[in-house]
């Protein structure tokens, strides 16, 4: 994408949201790739899920030493192609990368917001981005795109909207999470809420962070994105250092041991602990059908899109399983879906990753979806 | 097994250990159930896991709320039969459950060694099994019976001792851990680590323990412990408090996340985190062919005993892949060797919970060993 850089949107209306609450008001920072074409047809919204961004290919200058989070999958010539698509890419309110999230400066307070930043569903984020298409001049999307928490929003987009979207992508994601998944997600909140420096939320009037906390949070994460052969084939049981020889006392540091801690420590300086919990209990809290009498056929009779749907063999963060559940609600509905199990030993992770069957499948359903007539 | 009390054996020789340490004097504390024969011949040692201890069945006294943690398996009638076996079931040294351990006294110090206590490799229990064998007398087990980190200890019985043990009987359990096994004990370490009550392993000269890290570990454990399915089966998404209903602020608290924290909670004012350090470290290290060239089937090939190895279709911690490598392995060095795969839904906990196939196939095994002339 060469170089890229961000805008702001500011909203003055208040947004009403799920939980009944009202955000006074609110920025949203995006990104957008390519040319919006003269029909306003063109144009793609791309879902972050729970640690990504605004920022989700090019870079910010020529010495920038990485691109956006999903490069690999947009650009000229990639399967979200901006050849032919102009693609918009928000960060999601809650979040901490400049849209209005905890570390915004509460107006009723004059202080940041921290823990009491309202908590936010799935369907507050879709507003946002409604909010965004309508200043865009945007009627309907070519398509919304999201994987895992992003997944969860564009089917939300097809269900509330189903009139301002041609199609829906939805890769390594779930109608509802699994009491597993909660589980992890909780075990991480703990980590965070244990840590001395969270101040029940307030860390940042402490002029500190949980940092700790948030490190073992990720770790906890990080391990369940990736899939057990993954982790085999990367790591195996090297050694960082010591040794096994009998006689001698020295520790040993596994390779992986020492790999997870430096992703934790890395993620704990950039992220925010509230926004951690608060997107991962809007991952929890996510049930697509719960207000179709928890049917998710009635639910998806709603859609008028087309649907792709992909997951990854080792993904068991979101299983095949819980794209087949999609699969199959979609089938019953009587939508048109195209489905794809793709070959990957790299888990939940295996979105962000080349790789060739992903790639082809998603280029050229998206050429198809770029050559119609809107 | 009715009532059951607890046994001491104090070696005042100073154990040599893997490391190249030594413990100067050591206590085991045991049980025992059943009766020795004449010909000392029909003892079975029960090696356990990294939360057991040597209370594996029977009660305490007549209001004892509940049996000792394998009280399924052994007992008379049941798989491991005390109308045919003395079991002996030791609790290991650097436990916290009566032998000596990091809350023991240092007798250098005079304090408790806390996280100077010496790390330990799966071979030092090994020893201070073969010393109480040597105390009662036992100069060959009938069997040797350890499920997960157990297993390990039964394996590296049969090559340390290969005439002391006729049966070698191997539970859910691996010839070293997976990538993924050693990052979640990581992670789980991180997390007693971060918590400033933990004192670098010194919190009881401090009067105090890292409840919340030793807590969040738990966490982490406990749902590796359990399967996806089976933690969907028992607990979805239920929830405990809160309503989903669209304009309301209220938490909301699925089941689950309440149990865990219950669970996480009992534990951590139950075990010892020194403890808890050293026992996952003990799983990381261990790596039965290491000393083999690497080779499991040169390693097997120093086995004299008959195995049996049962894994649980669910159990995702220690998967059947695992027992399979071990099968294979024990067939590549022609050694007798049975294998059953378990359907389960419990996941790593299987061995614990009853299930009339595992519970038929180990009982006949047994009987079968019960019946041979030594």
């Amino acid at each position: 994408m060469g170089l890229v850089s961000p805008q702001t949107l500011r909203c003055e209306q208040p947004l009403a949201l799920a939980s009944g609450r009202q955000l006074p008001a609110y920025e949203l920072v995006f990104e957008t790739y390519g040319q919006l074409n003269a029909g306003k047809s063109n144009a793609v919204l791309i879902c972050h899920a729970l640690s990504g961004s605004h920022h989700a290919a090019g870079y910010y200058s020529a010495d920038d030493p990485k691109p956006g989070w999903w490069d690999h999958y947009i650009g000229p010539g990639k399967p979200i192609d901006t050849n032919h698509f102009f693609v918009v890419s928000p960060n999601n309110i809650g979040g901490c990368h400049g849209s209005t999230g905890p570390r915004s400066i509460n107006p009723a307070s004059g202080r940041p917001w921290g823990a009491d930043f309202p908590a936010l569903r799935v369907r507050d984020w879709v507003e946002t981005q409604r909010f965004l298409a309508d200043h865009l001049g945007i009627a309907q999307w070519a398509a919304v795109i999201g994987a895992s928490l992003g997944g969860m929003q564009a089917m939300r987009w097809s269900l509330e909207y189903p009139d301002r979207l041609r199609h829906c992508v939805v890769i390594a994601s779930a109608m509802k999470l699994t009491a597993q998944n909660i589980a992890f997600n909780e075990t991480a909140r703990q980590a965070i809420l244990s840590d001395p420096d969270f101040h029940a939320g307030s860390y940042m009037a402490h002029d500190t962070y949980p940092k700790k906390g948030l490190s073992v949070a990720r770790m906890i994460g990080h391990i369940t994105y990736l899939s057990d052969d993954g982790m085999g084939q990367k790591f195996g049981r090297e050694l960082r250092s010591g040794t096994f020889a009998r006689g001698t006392d020295e520790p040993v540091e596994f390779e992986v041991e020492s790999y997870l801690r430096y992703q934790g420590d890395v993620f704990s300086r950039q992220f925010d602990a509230n926004t951690y919990m608060l997107m991962t209990r809007a991952l929890d809290y996510f049930d697509l059908a719960r207000e179709y009498g928890h049917d998710p056929v009635t639910a998806f009779s709603h859609a008028r899109c087309r649907f792709l749907v992909l997951s990854f063999t080792t993904d068991w963060r979101f299983s095949p399983a819980r794209s087949r559940e999609i699969v199959d609600a979609l089938i019953g509905a009587n939508r048109a879906v195209s489905y794809a199990e793709i070959d990957s030993s790299f888990g939940h992770d295996a979105f962000l990753i080349p790789n060739a069957r992903y790639r082809q499948l998603f280029h050229r359903y998206m050429l198809n979806a770029a050559g119609e007539a809107p």
